[in-house]
């Protein structure tokens, strides 16, 4: 992680620079907390006053908001300081944990497993049989990954994660660590003799788009039949639950705790907050969102947002959270 | 996984035969999605009007719905399609994950464990001292058995679920990936000199029926000074939370991301639905159902069902959900 | 395990002794359960009552309720029986599972990796470049640690881990089974094309107290440019998501499935209850409670206890319970 200029930031972010400076910047930080090596982010009239008293060595600002700081501190000036300071992470992203080999003696790799170019497979890790992992795949240390699996281009796997076999994955996906793919769906029936339960047995795959993140802990389960989908683009949070046959649209947005039942739909661009819980057999069409929290029991309309549990459209259920607690008061 | 003939599937579900078809048929699918090879269903008058549409080569069908459709397909005439469908899954069920060799040498098996016939140990196993795999256990790649631990014939456990020391699992069970069985319960007491928190330490342990399937990233705690217990035949999902000194009952159904707090019992037969919560020292009586998203804070009596937060009878909660909702209007 | 008389019970709770015995006692155990060579508890007026029918071979019970029972059964009278419980159960503490080998060597360890005195790293783990282990750190098998990582002293890291770089972790912490310790925490925003998410990168890392102990499965996200931070003394249970930019004070309890969204605060001796949310950037105030299952949407006072979804000081929201259960009957 080397330093950057003034010039240097200004030339990443396209930044308009008022006053200049010849120090190099090591990284990034709130305004309360930087120091002159670091730089700075306002991005709303609420931290503006902040300019005043931040030791940061620059500040990024909105062309907005440059009107209302007066000061020594260099400025860059930009657009949208949120998106300027995603550009300038990248810019400090340190290097991934590199290994001694590309491929780990200390892995199992199956005879049958097709291996890309210029994969890389930490100690630890299991390839099971005919598997095909492109070129540039990341396997992290003990990563296992069954039978029949094909794993897209530059797809990066953290330890801990287990896929199951028959599956596939996209490229430029990351799963995080201990995630779980392709489990056995979750099905009974009775037994015909009245005792117990009987499993369904669950014999489809997962297929996940390019470009999806998985976050840690979190699982998909298996289709019945056919598969379980999670389309281009979605970004999948920490300990979430996507059960058997469900099918996700491209660039869903699924927080920390939610969870879809079985056989659920969503279109594309839907979010689901944190903590969310979505019935079996249910549609949320595209564009809709799902506030954190709720519990939603019937389909959602696109472009719609609903709230609470059970989950009705989002004023409506302000309202009665209102009446509520009048009557609380009462 | 063969191809079978009309006759065959005709056969493996007790049906009554309406055309005939020299067609093999590979596979099961929706009767919007099937093709000619492969099979569909209909359980209910919702979905007669597809057999018109349907380009699969057979349908199983209901026999109280065979009269409304009528075409060319051949049918499959039983009692509960749904139930034919289940078998018909066994029969298309694909062989498991094989490995090279069956205890493999990149497994670590403690001298003094014991391991009985027909077992498979994948590669980065961890068999701890003084445990005992019954005949025909399976354990896949990066499993860990910690010490003094018994396993029943059978049992099958996915990668990555680790089990702790000195505790009990029964036959013919299925642990998903990333379980974790026997950590220590979750309980603390204020130290004596009122600065912190001092553990409570727990010497119990877990003892698990047979015919039990935990689902992938789900959690069984061990007991204070006895065991927490899950009975024959119990069904949990994935990322469901178990904690320590709970006591399930035969048969018991856990739905995605549900939990127990400590010391809960369940009685034999209790559906918990996903996302549902259970408050310490609980008990849900045999036959039971909370509702999906439900917080349950008193007893439940047997048979009853409960919902919402804070749970209560439920058509009880279901009227006051309908009179929040006028209030909301009003 | 070995067997304790009845007077080295007694001093090591500091209890009276009423009656005596020659008997030893190899455990502890629940009033209705326990056997002649078992120690239980009465630490309630509602378990005087089992005094009488207790098949135990002493009992503990407080002092401000030994006039209550009359019997044959030895007694210590003691001033908190659950406090004595947990001394107890430490005495009856059984031995951690133990390695062959100190080291193993089916462990990868990097070649920059510093590893103090009196460290256990079982099989199958990984302990990547420019680690320190600092003295007496216990790795069990199967835990993966990548690069640039500091481990306290006498922490202990069970299997199914994962902490990935950078981060720093304090002495006699417990990780339980299956935790993820720094992935990357869940930020993107709109691609400036329209045209899907972009990834924000998570240059930050996890700093973790002493004397933390966190729960199986659950995890904890590296911050944005900064650090997500766990204080001193911190019990998490397990499930738990803790998500990037999280402050965590001293002493905080976050009971089963609870989470923290983005960027949320907590003072010291906060306790989550089990399932609870907390919304992003929220502030929860030293001391304060949130009940089982709440949704927080707002900053919660020091000392406030809050409940509900929507949380709200508990009082005002069992009034708002009792008036909605009212109008549900009208």
């Amino acid at each position: 992680m080397s330093p950057f200029t003034f010039d240097q930031l200004a030339i990443a972010v396209s930044a308009e620079k008022i006053g200049d400076t010849s120090q190099t910047f090591s990284g990034l930080n709130h305004l309360d907390q930087a120091t002159a090596r670091q730089v700075s982010f306002i991005g709303s009239s609420k931290y503006t006053k902040n300019y005043a008293t931040t030791k940061a060595g620059a500040v990024v600002i909105n062309d907005s908001l440059k009107h209302l700081v007066k000061g020594e501190i260099p400025i860059l000036v930009v657009k949208n300081a949120d998106l300027a300071m995603a550009k300038l992470l990248s810019l400090y992203e340190r290097e991934s944990p590199v290994f001694e080999t590309a491929i780990s003696p200390l892995a199992y790799i199956h005879p049958t497993a097709r291996i890309g170019a210029d994969c890389k497979i930490g100690p630890g890790c299991y390839v099971g049989a005919k598997t095909l992992l492109s070129d540039g795949v990341t396997l992290y240390p003990n990563v296992t990954i069954m039978d029949e699996y094909q794993i897209g281009t530059q797809t990066i796997i953290w330890s801990g994660t287990v896929i199951r076999e028959r599956s596939q994955i996209g490229a430029f996906c990351i799963f995080h660590n201990n995630v779980s793919i392709g489990a056995d769906g979750f099905g009974y029936r009775p037994a015909e003799d009245g005792r117990g339960l009987v499993k369904i047995v669950h014999i489809g795959n997962v297929v996940i788009g390019n470009g999806v993140e998985i976050g840690a802990n979190s699982c998909v389960d298996r289709g019945k039949f056919d598969s379980t989908i999670v389309g281009d683009g979605c970004k999948i949070d920490n300990l979430v639950q996507i059960a058997h046959n469900c099918i996700l649209g491209k660039c869903c947005i699924m927080a920390g705790h939610s969870g879809l039942a079985g056989s659920v739909t969503l279109g594309d661009g839907v979010i689901i907050g944190g903590s969310a819980s979505i019935k079996v057999h249910i549609t949320i069409h595209s564009g809709a969102v799902v506030a954190a929290g709720s519990g939603v029991m019937g389909d959602v309309e696109a472009g719609k947002t609903v709230l609470g549990y059970p989950a009705t459209e989002s004023r409506a259920k302000l309202r009665e959270w209102a009446a509520v607690r009048k009557l609380g008061k009462s």
